[in-house]
């Protein structure tokens, strides 16, 4: 039975320490807030009331996958975990970070000997059910070490290792760009559909097209679902995304062509009231697959 | 067994009255060039060798579909069947159309007591195997006599009347607008990965993200299959897309705010060497789902 620490039990994390669990996996859990810890254990998982006891409950050749905000909150642990980890010990990082840092986070921790893997994970909260797509980078012959952990988390088919550190948070950044062009593509198309002179039922537009259309897909199938909730009136047109700026210095340090994506992320940033309803469907969306916090309009 | 007659047996065409076969309708069919005609005719079609004899074939309360090129030739025909039908009868243009244009032809109709539907159709060659999606506008009191081929032709829950002439060529226009954004944010999405400082199988991403990331698809599945087919890196990155006016006619009548679709015609337009990658990605797609010709780079 493969052993693994994991630090960082938000939205993504519990569910992701959940399917390994329910793959027979022993996960030593930690998280800040201790109440979380204490959900995972009811789940199957040992508890940890601090980093250094999940460090030291783990066999040798010990394995940490982290699951936390990218940026300052991210490299505290990973420093603090460079003091307690020995050489030939491996760390996962499954923040969306930008690929730089993950090279950076490489070359602090290859000094003390430490595997480091950046790993892109794309699902959502939907994970648990369905799997986590995962995107790796790192040192390829500490791979196998990791492997069983992310054919438990990953649907079938729906991991790979993609080269050294920070191939894989690229990957996952790649794979956020599209996904912002295809929520803006959905709200145009949901924005101009409101605009006919017939009145278009707009629920019944993207149930139509989801068995068979050339459109058909997730976030089709999640449009339709935010559509239908209630409460869809009050969500409010503003939209919290957090990975923005990692993005866009993605896009901008490999200099690539993303105009759509440009544009994708200028409408998420404008305050303008031209494109009121689609702005709305794109925050219920993210909703949808991420349990993103939606505003509510005030009345 | 219900009765219909069906005019053009081009990619589309020919699919779809084969679909109607297989759930067990009689259907009469006439083509410009007669070798279709017999084809159709061995899968079990009535031949009709002209216009007026696949009328006369067709029994009382005639139902007429139509599966030409939109503008001068959908016309044509459109005016010889109004000399050939009587009141009652009914005409249904499968064509990708401006939704003007429909409420046009649907008055000239009415006018001889003709019910006249226009159907939006998507699910390219695809369709015979899983069916055809079917967005259609037209008089509510006519739709009971076609309704039994649109369920043989769309999967179960695939069609729907959206309204009165226009709604159907309207609905297909925005699912158009939808799909040249996916298909201009994989092509950033490709268009990205290779100017990675490593090198990132595209393949590989396009394969593990089809499981169960944000954004699966099922133009990211056939971005998958266009990207491994032997001659993907021979298909030029001339884009013919047949349908970019219509779109930007529909875009610009409803006064829609709609930017991302506006960069992905313009990137079509562009004969700039910036984005041939992306672009030889939008080609080699269309082909997959349209059987769209491609144009073969020269060596």
């Amino acid at each position: 039975m493969a052993q693994i620490g994991f630090i960082g039990l938000g939205k993504m994390g519990s569910k992701m320490v959940q399917r390994l669990l329910t793959h027979g996996h022993r996960v030593v859990v930690y998280n800040r807030t201790q109440d979380k810890v204490r959900q995972m254990a009811t789940y199957g998982a040992f508890p940890a009331s601090s980093v250094a006891e999940l460090i030291e409950k783990l066999p040798k050749r010990k394995i940490v996958w982290l699951m936390l905000p990218a940026g300052r909150v991210t490299e505290i642990y990973l420093r603090q975990l460079q003091g307690l980890l020995q050489p030939g010990d491996i760390i996962i990082d499954g923040a969306n970070d930008f690929y730089g840092n993950a090279e950076r986070h490489a070359a602090w921790l290859h000094k003390s000997g430490i595997a480091f893997f950046d790993c892109g994970v794309s699902g959502g909260i939907w994970g648990l059910r369905n799997g986590f797509t995962l995107m790796l980078g790192g040192p390829k012959k500490s791979f196998p070490a990791i492997e069983p952990f992310c054919k438990s988390l990953a649907p079938k088919g729906g991991y790979a290792l993609f080269g050294e550190a920070g191939a894989g948070h690229f990957v996952k950044s790649v794979h956020n760009m599209v996904e912002y062009v295809y929520l803006q593509g959905l709200a145009e198309g949901m924005e101009t559909l409101r605009r006919f002179k017939q009145p278009i039922d707009l629920e019944q537009a993207t149930a139509v097209w989801q068995p068979a259309s050339v459109i058909r897909s997730w976030l089709l199938e999640l449009t339709d679902t935010a559509l239908r909730r209630p409460d869809f009136k009050k969500i409010s047109s503003k939209i919290d995304s957090v990975t923005i700026e990692e993005l866009r210095k993605t896009a901008k340090a490999v200099k690539t062509f993303a105009p759509a994506f440009d544009i994708a992320c200028a409408v998420r940033r404008s305050s303008s009231q031209r494109f009121v309803f689609g702005k709305r469907v794109i925050a219920a969306v993210r909703r949808e697959f991420g349990g993103h916090s939606v505003r509510k309009v005030k009345r």
